[in-house]
């Protein structure tokens, strides 16, 4: 079938223009129920959070097997975008093939229809990017991620990669998570007594970076303008959802620079970014707020539009006496 | 003074279409030379390898300070920008003010104009950056990193972070580095003797990922089409030029993907990223086969014009025998 050497698409990035024309899907069965003559398939390729409906006609060749699928169950979809008489949507997918690569086993499946805690799915964490959640976070992290160089790189700024293990603690306090590649079970021993870190990788006690910024600011100082944007590290025994051992952080170093451009740049910075999600992610976010958060659209926005205060340290002084 | 206000420019982005007007720079001191009546000094702000001249005229209020400057001092300075009367640049800065941010200390400076090793550069590490080498190397790392960015996201491939601690040896057989925040000194111990995992962060013996591709798959089975671009750890102790204990790795993964649609993207990848490099570095690549190696442009221009050949193994095979 020559239909099958055709370009795939994204759901996401279909459009009005695009009725009456071939297209080809892949991607996962979100729901599937039948009707008289039909199966309405929810199909889903995590390119957006509402995925598309796929309307299987009994005639189908392989309808009985179509008819059976269940959530989880990965398939190829070809046919022609139509709209939808159906609620909840502007068009559908009326499906020429159904192209069965995977099923899913029905009730064993873990991630049912019905909604899961959080915790639950931290035990399915090879399933869960499957879910509402975790796909508009991570669709929003990605956005927020590139958002984030495009930012830099349209200012000049030269994105530097300094380094994670390090003989450096950057900034002094920070519990620090040790590297070695030492057999702890039988730790060399100098004559004193003391670990013999001469015979470890790097012949040192090294440890997880807690900051970029030395590096970066060695940079700054040949390049003007740099930025960091990788993971760091925090040894620090506190389970809040505040504090992480490991996350990725954006370290800005700039040459010349002063508090008042950096105060311009920070609101910049933030302000670019969430302008950008809100443009992109209406529909994650709606969900976001729907299940977390109910002035999350509206908080967003208001940080978009509202100038910054800016503030002395004896000015916030004198508010906080009041 | 009013100008101080006015936007800084990078030297990189001046262009034909700027002579006669008011320039604004910040820099490093790479050379100066005093000649009747003028210094000439050679700005870089690390925006580009070449810099910009900088005629400093003796009636410079601070010319007696202008003329002492050494390589390395920091400058800020307000011209215009005219055609050059010399050879080597096709424009510079008529100055009307240098304002000296900082001195450098003449020929205790350890970074001078003649050539070093990269060797005694490893020792200076703090000025390195500044060097032509590294310079090229990091505006071109930079250009590659945000082309990768790019390349995929155009794409609709989301960018995962996947974790950089784990308890997973995703590859079975590439040497890891252990990471504890037990005091080595004193490693708690079970009372079979072992070292007592229980009592440390993760509660089990963890180490730094060798690769992301678990957790890329993962996401792959949800969004489709994803990549990783983080560090990643080997701690195989084979110093050569080919084996780093840290380095930034790209991943992608892709779900319904054929063997034939990996070399494509492969290729197209590839070709993507070195055209990108060949387009925005001219200058810093003709400096990099002046000094490293005499093939490097013709060879990158090779890559990008000649489609790659595809073989099987048994093809390869016969080739080998031939």
């Amino acid at each position: 079938m020559t239909s099958k050497t055709q370009e795939t698409h994204r759901i996401a990035d279909l459009s009005r223009n695009q009725l009456n024309d071939a297209i080809h899907l892949k991607g996962w069965v979100r729901t599937r129920r039948g009707s008289k003559g039909f199966s309405f398939i929810q199909l889903n390729d995590g390119s957006n959070l509402s995925g598309l409906q796929i309307v299987a006609d009994e005639k189908l060749e392989n309808y009985e097997d179509i008819s059976k699928l269940n959530t989880g169950a990965a398939l190829e979809v070809w046919g022609v975008l139509v709209e939808s008489q159906g609620r909840g949507q502007d068009w559908e997918l009326q499906a020429s093939q159904v192209l069965i690569r995977g099923t899913a086993p029905g009730e064993e499946y873990p991630l049912q229809k019905k909604g899961h805690t959080l915790e639950f799915l931290r035990d399915i964490a090879h399933l869960r990017p499957r879910t509402n959640t975790l796909g508009a976070v991570f669709r929003i992290r990605n956005t927020l991620s590139q958002a984030i160089h495009n930012f830099f790189q349209e200012r000049g700024f030269l994105y530097v990669h300094t380094p994670i293990i390090t003989a450096n603690d950057a900034e002094g306090a920070g519990e620090m998570f040790h590297v070695t590649s030492l057999d702890l079970e039988q730790l060399p021993k100098t004559k004193k007594g003391s670990v013999d870190y001469s015979q470890d990788f790097f012949g040192t006690d090294v440890s997880l970076t807690v900051s970029g910024q030395l590096g970066a600011e060695v940079f700054a100082l040949a390049f003007t303008n740099v930025y960091t944007f990788g993971p760091t590290f925090r040894a620090e025994n506190s389970n809040t959802a505040r504090h992480l051992a490991e996350f990725w952080m954006i370290e800005p170093e700039m040459a010349f620079m002063d508090l008042r451009g950096m105060l311009t740049l920070t609101e910049e910075f933030l302000r670019t970014l969430l302008r950008d999600c809100l443009e992109k992610h209406e529909e994650d976010l709606a969900f976001l707020q729907k299940m977390y958060d109910s002035e999350l659209i509206s908080g967003l926005e208001h940080i978009c539009k509202t100038p910054f205060e800016t503030l002395t340290y004896t000015e916030a002084v004198e508010i906080l006496k009041r």
